[in-house]
């Protein structure tokens, strides 16, 4: 049988995602832990055997490496419910996937690493000169979602899909990020229908 | 029949992505231009037409709207062997694509706009204030295809795919960017295996 481990920081929302996407198939994942602000993913050994570009989450697949969190996903839920074989709903789930990676994750992750673990106070003048800009992004990420869930329960394909799993992670961690997330109820809403959905866990489970 | 519109800008490097895809396909595409710089996708009529998101490409599939290059390139490509349908091979060409993405195109395309577009002494303070910082990103994903590609001809499952295609497109402007491709041997063989693909265009065809 597979064996899959995930290298991973439990303080990461893109190790986050692939726990979650893993928990709602029901597949089991080792977990081996590394801590991203001591150095942990660029020593040596991790940039040989593990994932030569530094990053975490890396899966592994008995004994291939697999690094990109959304390469992570694509692999674990292959052939799965959480993926529309529709020609048009796969693209779209993708389009979500591809946007969170650009246009979201890059904002909201960052902005909830400045604010939540450095704090403002810590950071550079570079860093707080990017946080206007910053924040405006996020904003814009937030109200796109809201728009687009308004008139919707799931981001593609009319039901749960990767899109939801992958685009909670980030979301649903608003909070630390700075962004007040009662603001937004259809926001809100959709996050409770994901948290809802059978084999959830929790982002500290 | 359906019939397939891009809605691009001709400068745009993500918009050349779809049309190389196309090509290679064999897939005709309308083309309907508009000018980032001019602000012609954020006019009323095209945040609600075309893209609520304000961005191209999109790709319209005879009425339906698809935004986010990477879904477009996946519509098309959907079921032909630019994809591969190997699990592994499956996912390690998404990390390549989803790479691209956030670690590749998010800095090489900026140098290239600021650079090649509004020119270094056109840039606000803020902007020459980053320019390190993406040189140095920019530097560092050159530097991963090239180690990558010093053992291999192609970016995932020993063949050339989607992953090809889509890196291509920015990293053969990587003059634009201010980088020299020619002390980076690796990687211009590996751009000159893929122009070689039939049904190859230029990004100015």
């Amino acid at each position: 049988m597979t064996e899959y481990s995930l290298h991973e920081d439990p303080a990461s929302g893109n190790c986050y995602k692939i726990r979650l996407v893993a928990a709602y198939l029901g597949i089991p994942l080792q977990r081996r832990r590394y801590d991203i602000q001591r150095g942990e993913t660029r020593t040596p050994a991790f940039l040989t055997e593990v994932n030569a570009g530094g990053r975490i989450p890396v899966l592994q697949i008995d004994a291939r490496f697999l690094p990109e969190s959304n390469a992570a996903w694509a692999y674990l839920a292959h052939g799965s419910a959480l993926i529309p074989i529709d020609r048009f709903d796969h693209a779209d789930m993708l389009r979500w996937l591809f946007w969170e990676r650009h246009s979201h994750e890059s904002y909201i992750a960052t902005l909830r690493f400045w604010r939540h673990y450095l704090g403002e106070a810590a950071l550079s003048p570079a860093q707080t000169a990017l946080m206007p800009a910053k924040q405006a992004a996020c904003e814009a990420a937030l109200a796109l979602i809201r728009g687009y869930l308004t008139t919707r329960d799931w981001l593609a394909a009319d039901r749960p899909t990767l899109a939801d799993l992958v685009l909670y992670a980030y979301t649903h961690l608003a909070g630390e990020s700075g962004f007040d997330l009662a603001a937004r109820p259809a926001v809100a809403r959709w996050l409770t229908r994901v948290a809802a959905m059978p084999g959830h866990i929790r982002f500290d489970d």
